[in-house]
């Protein structure tokens, strides 16, 4: 089934394509903007942007939001991650976990899904921690200074194959692909 | 006149308050919300506000939106200074400036008045630095760390009524005042 994917992010595009592609959807990336609130939940942005694409957009259309929650910083950057990523870049949030002892955090990816006119939420959770130095090139945003639990490299130093099995987004996206085939809208011969 | 003050600020509505009753205005304090957007500047977040409102209020009405830039963090926390100061605090500031010679910053407030079915926009700025230790308990927000220029008190540390002739927030009404004057919508016999 050809999907619409909402997002300026040549990294996401990327990520997301690699995961619903060989499962037979065609992904046609939609690089449109839509308000973006500010709010404290990945959620809520997302519900706003479905609401508002929804009578712009042709069925089925994706949209996502995604962030890092730094728990000793109260969840900082949260959904604000984008901006804080352009603004103080990773070396900021380094800086500001100078000196504290739980560097404890999660990536966090809710994907919103429009299909015949029904919503779908899709959430993806990856706790981890927040290293000292940035490891890897491959990835974006937080990837270099983010280890997941139980792994010893970070996003930035995995392949995306196995990136999209532990992300965030990979979940959120495998959790939308499942729905996709339950619904019968197979890729394949759909 | 009656005008209604749409925040869910206590500080806020105190300050503007102080700056327009003198002058014979009527402050109605509105405790609802709208959407914030999550956009590069201020007019943006106000004029996206000032759309959502009209309908749902009788003119005339005022949104307002304010917020700390710091020059050496490339405008941060900018547009989210409310929710950086929640998370962060003015302490997450400070750790961020550590080692920056560069400590100018500035504070910008945007007023938007729908009046009459018309919107007015009106800006305010005062430059200033970034003090390394927290004076004064006035005020609110990042105000106990921003020294305005050509004086060397805080923000905290000034009576409102000589904060409200410098500050950003107090230029920015000050001028909505003098609008609502010239357009003959003054307050006594009004």
């Amino acid at each position: 089934m050809k999907i619409r994917f909402v997002t300026s992010n040549d990294g996401k595009a990327r990520e997301v394509g690699a995961m619903l592609e060989p499962l037979g959807h065609e992904v046609e990336r939609v690089n449109t903007t839509y308000p973006e609130l500010q709010v404290d939940t990945l959620e809520a942005v997302v519900n706003y942007g479905l609401d508002w694409l929804s009578a712009k957009l042709e069925h089925p259309f994706i949209v996502d939001d995604s962030g890092l929650f730094v728990h000793s910083l109260k969840g900082f950057p949260g959904v604000y991650s984008a901006y804080v990523y352009k603004t103080l870049g990773y070396e900021g949030v380094l800086k500001l976990l100078e000196g504290k002892e739980d560097r404890s955090a999660r990536f966090e990816c809710c994907a919103g899904l429009m299909l015949d006119g029904k919503r779908h939420i899709f959430t993806g959770v990856t706790e981890g921690s927040i290293i000292e130095k940035p490891r890897g090139s491959d990835g974006f945003g937080f990837d270099p200074v983010f280890v997941p639990s139980g792994t010893s490299q970070t996003f930035a130093e995995m392949p995306l194959e196995i990136k999209n099995r532990i992300s965030h987004r990979g979940r959120a996206f495998s959790a939308l692909a499942s729905h996709l085939n339950q619904e019968g809208h197979s890729g394949r011969g759909d």
